[in-house]
């Protein structure tokens, strides 16, 4: 049990980089960057919120915690924001690399259901992990709404751009949750226009 | 549905806040300290790791939830530091106004909810809670082995106060925790001594 436990300490002492891996997204209040560990706090308590616009079946608890393992790829492959360029199969590469890597760390079989977790969220195909990609787009506009604009304003994006980029995968997985926001970034184009 | 969006979306925005409350433990590597957002997702991601060091009949998804909103008070209280000297009833009461006011801008039932969690934490009397507040104690010390010390140096405090403030906790809630950490602990403040 000891040998376990130096493992798991092991990979819990190295998810602490994911505090400094740095998104486009700034803060509600736009006062700084948003690192990817407290994105990754947020969107988990989005999901034990908004839980009750989850498509039937989804099971909650799964989606919380395949988003606080999300994003820890991002340690060793870096943040790709969703408005930059960047060579998809590159950054796809990397980040399966830094998943064997990461999870690796952790006990035989713990480290096995890890990376099939976010294995399942990446390939974006079960309706846990539809839900999970869903709030990991809609939290960033609500973000920029708050904040006056935020990464829209910085990769000088219009409303189609954001509604093809986000938009799609926000109601893929949670509908409601597009047709409630979708006016306010409209709002926000439009006020710009 | 509407209303209810509204109020859901009008806590997590509100809870954005909590990723600009500054905690005394600094990041594992010493780079800056650390805010109550990331805390916050690091600490959901122990138990994740954790739960087999739980005691029996834990709720592991339970305690990962409460861990998720056990700091939103601080947005209001603030964070108090364990070395750090405070009036606990003061702290207790603002925390309490913080609770009812944050809590209730979600919608009826759902704000009653999460209110019986985070109040469950704060009694620390189930098992549930208990683990939670282990992790909650037992996390700072690892950062701060991590990073040379930490609060330990900011604050000028010796084998025995860590002992009864931070290990009383753990070992309440997750004995073999802090048996694997004691050791380490007492071999950082030998080899200062």
């Amino acid at each position: 049990m000891a040998d376990r436990l130096d493992a798991q300490m092991a990979f819990l002492t190295e998810a602490c980089k994911l505090k400094s891996v740095i998104r486009a997204t700034t803060l509600c209040d736009g006062s700084r960057r948003e690192n990817s560990g407290e994105h990754s706090w947020h969107l988990a308590l989005y999901a034990m919120v908004l839980g009750d616009h989850a498509p039937e079946g989804v099971d909650v608890n799964r989606v919380i915690r395949m988003l606080l393992i999300h994003d820890l790829v991002e340690i060793d492959a870096g943040d790709a924001p969703i408005y930059g360029t960047h060579d998809a199969a590159v950054t796809e590469a990397e980040e399966r690399a830094a998943a064997r890597r990461i999870f690796g760390l952790l006990p035989g079989t713990q480290g096995a259901d890890l990376l099939a977790l976010w294995q399942e969220f990446e390939a974006n195909q079960t309706p846990d992990a539809q839900f999970a990609k869903s709030l990991d787009r809609f939290q960033p506009p609500n973000q920029n709404l708050a904040s006056g604009g935020g990464s829209w304003i910085e990769y000088d994006v219009d409303y189609d751009t954001v509604a093809t980029r986000v938009g799609a995968k926000v109601a893929n997985g949670a509908p409601g949750l597009w047709d409630w926001i979708a006016p306010k970034i409209r709002a926000f184009f439009d006020g710009r226009a």
